[in-house]
């Protein structure tokens, strides 16, 4: 049967990761690929506590339809975290919750682009983005980066050669996939240049508060003076990506969009979820919690680029992250990481390779190592075997 | 500030419903307004046993990301229930898990419609899909309805008419607004058409099964022999809304496409909710618990409407359904519906005016008043007082 599809479906292709993470189902795969919580870290019990509590207190209305734009408590309890980031003058009608940060995406693919439209993004970038917003048949225009962030003259020649140009998308804190952090002062370029060439930015940050050492920097959207950057913020790597609990911060013109676009898309997140995230917050130490998985993480991090550094060829580069779950590699030219991940596989190791996190293609020698959900042993084990692969090829 | 948005959102506009639902948040308002299940039956105990058993068997399971198709016992489960609706052949890769069916409605229009393209609906039809699929900027075919659903020769008219259809939306059973069911032979003849026409039928029915008298009839994707009925169901009106636990269920290429806008619109639904619903459906008997909802909602329907027999003139047409959560009234054409219900609300009464679930206008004449969601003392006075305002217009 020859059904006939939007043509947008000629664009939305399946995510090379989510097929990986199905090939890695098997449990004696040791899988470096999704960005996964470490599940060992998830507030079990804390999280029975917290149910009891809100169904025992609030059971009919937490089980019950629920506006739009979310628990009101827990929206303020956003606004408090927001402000540590230097995000001031916001309160909770700044706030919509959404189902994980990735719903924030594809509203924002769906709030503002049409077909043709253009969106910068930092290159390489988030996959699960690029193919949020590849549904609305855009284009992208990706920005090489140094170690501070975009590469300013290259943004600015993008802005002025695609009038079409509706956002610029970036993850300033350890960028997924390669694990760089935008520095203060070009965050502050950034918005700068937004403000000029009138476009929006969307600020991803999902990884800010598993920082590894120094400083959390100011968001980007710290600098906003007239309103144009969006943030999407999310629970899934502090408390649990299961629950899908993210939301978007905007001024409230943009934000009414948002609004909009949810009602029509499925109504609401899920009451209970709310409830419970506002009373486990309420109940407990969260930046406690925070602390405790930032042990773990910085650990396994360090224990992963040691052993890249051991058992890896020194043409290989490494980039160590401040912060989040991922180590970048690049390596030679002529060596092909999906070749590669296919020789690993046979060895029951999975990474990522690079190239779909590239929108208009290369990146082939890159690839990318998750820390965050595989304990030492099989950190160890299992780069001891890419260490053999890489030698075999 | 001029942001620059999708052109889709010139078309987007608030719900009307949803705007009611926040002025109806005052608890002194008696609301005959959304669809809102009665959160008196809400199993609120039976939720808090499932929680602590799931979390204690299998709780970093239950927090961790999951396959975005959902888990796969209660998609079995989904299946069997689907089955007693005479749906066969189908498994759970047939099945879909969706946030809400609202999710669904959203979807069906990111997998078919191009700007331009047509939906044929029932006129009226339900205001939130209208919305849906309104943001991927179609036009709508609205189709006349009898006691028995669509009026056939109409409906063919409207595919001759326009070759830009996509989708025939229906809601067979107790439609939303009308209240309306679909008869049997309607239902083959539907999918035969579609069939000779080479479209798609996208079949929502989140009521089925608050049927208070007669058989359920076989659903349309039933006779579906060619693979292009998509069943939209949901738990929302049988176990709780607020879980936003909905399925799609279609032939397996389609459902890949859905697969893939979930995957990029937001991963998964909520991974504990998946397990807690298929622990609930193990541990309970559901079809009892749905007999108990049924019995409360029947004796509220059949109090509705001899209030508004006793109480409103003889020349408001009442369509009485034979299930699911709304009455649907006819006023002589002189009445606006709208300007009757803020003189309710003056009152403190609140119900939803038709004329939004008609997307080609019409319908200021007619009104929707929902029965599950109150309890007998303020169906009496609401209905008392709606017949005050009535004859005082």
């Amino acid at each position: 049967m020859a059904f006939k599809f939007a043509s947008r479906m000629d664009t939305v292709k399946a995510s090379t990761i989510r097929e990986i993470l199905k090939l890695t189902e098997k449990p004696e795969v040791i899988s470096f690929g999704g960005g996964m919580p470490a599940p060992e870290l998830f507030p079990i019990e804390e999280l029975k506590e917290v149910t009891l509590s809100v169904l025992d207190s609030a059971g009919q209305k937490a089980l019950q339809y629920a506006p739009t734009d979310g628990y009101p408590p827990l929206r303020e309890k956003i606004v408090e975290r927001l402000n540590r980031l230097g995000i001031e003058g916001i309160d909770k009608n700044n706030i919509l919750l959404t189902s994980g940060s990735q719903q924030g995406l594809d509203f924002s693919g769906k709030v503002f682009l049409d077909p043709g439209d253009v969106v910068i993004c930092e290159k390489p970038s988030y996959l699960g983005a690029i193919n949020a917003f590849k549904a609305y048949q855009c284009k992208f225009a990706d920005i090489p980066m140094d170690d501070g962030g975009m590469i300013m003259e290259d943004l600015e020649k993008a802005l002025m050669d695609n009038p079409r140009v509706k956002y610029i998308y970036v993850i300033p804190d350890f960028q997924n996939p390669t694990g760089k952090t935008w520095s203060v002062g070009r965050r502050k370029e950034l918005v700068d240049m937004a403000n000029r060439y009138d476009t929006i930015i969307i600020e991803d940050n999902p990884y800010y508060e598993l920082r590894y050492e120094g400083e959390i920097p100011p968001a980007v959207k710290s600098f906003d003076t007239e309103g144009r950057v969006v943030f999407l913020g999310t629970f899934s790597k502090t408390f649990s990506p299961g629950l899908r609990m993210g939301w978007v911060c905007a001024n409230e013109e943009i934000l009414m969009k948002y609004n909009l676009i949810k009602q029509g898309s499925d109504l609401q997140v899920n009451t209970l979820t709310q409830m419970q995230l506002n009373t486990y917050i309420e109940t407990y130490d969260f930046d406690a919690r925070i602390e405790e998985i930032k042990k773990v993480y910085r650990h396994r991090r360090d224990l992963m680029v040691q052993m890249m550094k051991e058992n890896f060829p020194e043409d290989v580069k490494i980039f160590v992250p401040e912060g989040g779950l991922f180590v970048w590699l690049e390596f030679p030219e002529n060596v092909n990481t999906t070749q590669l991940m296919l020789k690993a596989l046979e060895k029951n190791v999975a990474f990522v390779p690079g190239d779909p996190f590239y929108p208009n293609g290369g990146g082939e020698n890159t690839c990318r190592f998750s820390f965050s959900n595989m304990p030492d042993e099989k950190i160890i084990e299992g780069i001891r075997r890419m260490g053999e692969v890489i030698k075999e090829m």
